[in-house]
């Protein structure tokens, strides 16, 4: 059904800044696209279609969340344990139980519901080893109407056995996942997801690598996330010069590859994630959870390294983008604080176009989400935002940039009246 | 009216553990005291007593916010400008509005109200110079329930003009506001609030603290919070031994002295507050927020000073002490990362301790609130806990420290059902 929507509206320009419809009026027509925002009354112009008047409200674009761990969602907030006992204690015997196609199946279901209502419209997801658990996940992202690119996990060694894949079987169960969903609806993906360089075999990541180059798949792992890692990667191949050149020489980096935190890369580490234009997840809440460090962000952007944030559930204990924001803008803070005093803080517009404009670009799907505007899908978020103002809206504080600060900081799923994705509801809450 | 409630039930021990009655039974007298809790059907036992089953729920002791400041709520979570910028253009022209009683008090009706709907049912706070704008919090602190312990702002040099008193009309109002107000119900209390060295003269401070001791007033200010400050101080002190050393010498320290913050204090101004027993407002949140530093809390809880938790709202973002909580947890872990690798982080129950029986100890009120027990009043929350969990309470992960742990990283005012204090009801969600 076509639509004009009467709405405050927020959306992020491309060079990091924020552009403001107060009020703003967006025309969708009814194969979801947006045909037309500007702050001039549509309602006349657009005739035929429903008329929504959102006034009391605000709409931003669909969040994107370019790194999470679906079965890890299950333990989110739980923090009384060391990395390495919780591992042991939660990750591993959880991700086991995926064996279970029941558990696969609610578990994804609550995940991409929970996604949804948290304003995520886009999200970049690791399963498990189990085929048949990632099928479940592609099925459910599918029925939940979410953009997701998913993908199951691929580990030959160094992991508990019950985790440990045979490498021909790991390859092949790949293929044919790959090829059963990637680019359907143009909305499912597919990507290749050796879990890290400590758990994958050189040869299982080498044949990963030639996989996804040839079918054009998104690639994901993890990267330079703490330094028992590092060391334990340096001992694993001797002969590289980095924990990033591991990954190069396997030919696992590139445009479409993700890589999750790249909190202690070395300058020669960036130059190769530079060159290869090399995406990064950066996931602040579970740098800080896990003790890891924190991510040189503001420096990374200077670079031109290619960011997009990504809530790292169950590293991290919230799906809520609104919660990465600031935790983004909060750990570049600290940055500044404890690492280098001249190293400026990131800006909730810059926050947010990291978790909208700014993760479409690095995933290539910028001409369809991300941002609202004219041509691009109606993946929005209607966010009462008064909830998150003290003085519900009658205070002297609703400039743009307050009401997009308040948000980020105050705001969560308590705050989001519906989601749409390409014009279609998805959510809707009392 | 006499009731008995069934519900699970998690409260502190002095020791920082948690005591966890699944599912406990409370039973609550008329005059809203506990008259006994335990694993036990009371159902029987306290015949007459309405029995309300709340087994779907977890009752918590109402929270503990030692620091907050009124009137900067109203622009709580706008983080676009930096410190000096931020008080310029937020704080100062706000706290002035404050000579307006209808703003004072719409303002304080919004503040206590919000303060309960997030599970506080102890709040120490800041209003500003104005003396009807005080007298105003308490009005409206009374009419809300609430126990409170209220200042008026005590400020002579340094400050705006349009915040700057004269010492012999400050020092007057002070008593006049002291007098009407200091433990009435027992419940209401009057906190002298000088409001930091930099805007108080010598003779302000003295004259203070002899007000103070000779009433059993509490004091509040703010110690050792940021560099720039602490600077400042030594400029103006010039005589004095440190920022903690100025505090001393105008009488101002004791066991009923909340100083917040505290961040950078050395060994001798660790052992002055150790000395004279002075409560420590830990406010992690603003510690982040403001770019002050960390404040060492597992190092300061080892060395037997007395510490609370408060949301420095709007030096804090939130009036969560759930928010509180996590942040004095997370914000414990990078000051293992970022200053010393030997501080271990403290843990969820720790928090808990800390934002509930921990700061009634330190405040004297431990033999009326802040844990569950026999003979205490009836303050406090019941938590719709499951809210919490992705699996809704179906899943794997329902010890009690998972469901507290849950509870602080992802709980807030959305996930409260209802609050009481002294067995009445103050807050009810639908």
């Amino acid at each position: 059904m076509s639509t004009v929507y009467k709405s405050l509206i927020i959306s992020p320009n491309p060079d990091k800044s924020i552009k403001t419809y107060n009020p703003g009026y967006m025309a969708i027509s009814d194969n979801g696209k947006i045909e037309e925002i500007r702050e001039e009354n549509l309602h006349n112009k657009y005739k035929g279609y429903e008329f929504v008047d959102l006034s009391n409200y605000l709409i931003i674009p669909g969040l994107i969340d370019i790194h999470n761990h679906l079965p890890q969602y299950a333990f989110a907030g739980i923090g009384d344990k060391e990395l390495l006992p919780w591992l042991e204690n939660y990750t591993f015997p959880r991700e086991k139980t995926f064996e279970n196609k029941e558990i696969a199946r609610e578990s994804a279901k609550i995940f991409f519901s929970d996604l949804l209502k948290n304003g995520t419209t886009t999200s970049v997801t690791y399963v498990t080893i189990h085929k048949n658990a990632a099928d479940i996940a592609f099925q459910e992202a599918e029925k939940a109407g979410i953009r997701a690119v998913i993908g199951k996990v691929n580990m030959d060694q160094n992991s508990p056995e019950f985790l440990t894949e045979n490498t021909e079987k790991s390859i092949n169960e790949t293929k044919e996942l790959a090829e059963k969903w990637h680019g359907k609806e143009n909305r499912l993906f597919y990507v290749v997801t050796p879990r890290f360089a400590v758990s994958c075999s050189l040869d299982l990541m080498q044949e990963l690598g030639k996989i996804a180059q040839k079918s054009d798949y998104f690639i994901q792992s993890h990267l330079s996330e703490n330094r028992g890692e590092i060391d334990f990667v340096k001992k694993l191949f001797p002969e590289s010069q980095s924990y990033t050149d591991v990954y190069e020489k396997a030919g696992l980096l590139g445009p479409k590859t993700i890589m999750a935190h790249c909190i202690h890369c070395n300058e020669e580490e960036t130059e190769i994630l530079a060159k290869t234009r090399t995406i990064i997840a950066h996931c602040p809440t579970s740098n800080r959870f896990l003790k890891s460090g924190i991510m040189p962000l503001r420096k990374y952007l200077e670079k031109g390294l290619r960011i997009g944030l990504g809530t790292d559930v169950a590293g991290g204990y919230s799906l809520s983008m609104f919660n990465e924001m600031k935790e983004a803008i909060e750990n570049s803070k600290y940055y500044q604080v404890f690492v280098d005093k001249k190293t400026e803080p990131i800006t909730p517009a810059e926050a947010f176009y990291l978790a909208t404009l700014g993760g479409a670009e690095v995933l290539g799907f910028e001409n369809e989400t991300g941002s609202l505007e004219k041509g691009k899908n109606a993946d929005l978020v209607v966010v009462d935002y008064k909830k998150t103002d003290p003085e519900n809206g009658e205070g002297l504080y609703n400039e743009p940039e307050q009401i997009l600060s308040r948000l980020i900081y105050r705001g969560g799923e308590q705050s989001i009246k519906e989601v749409y994705i390409k014009g279609q509801k998805v959510v809707k809450f009392a």
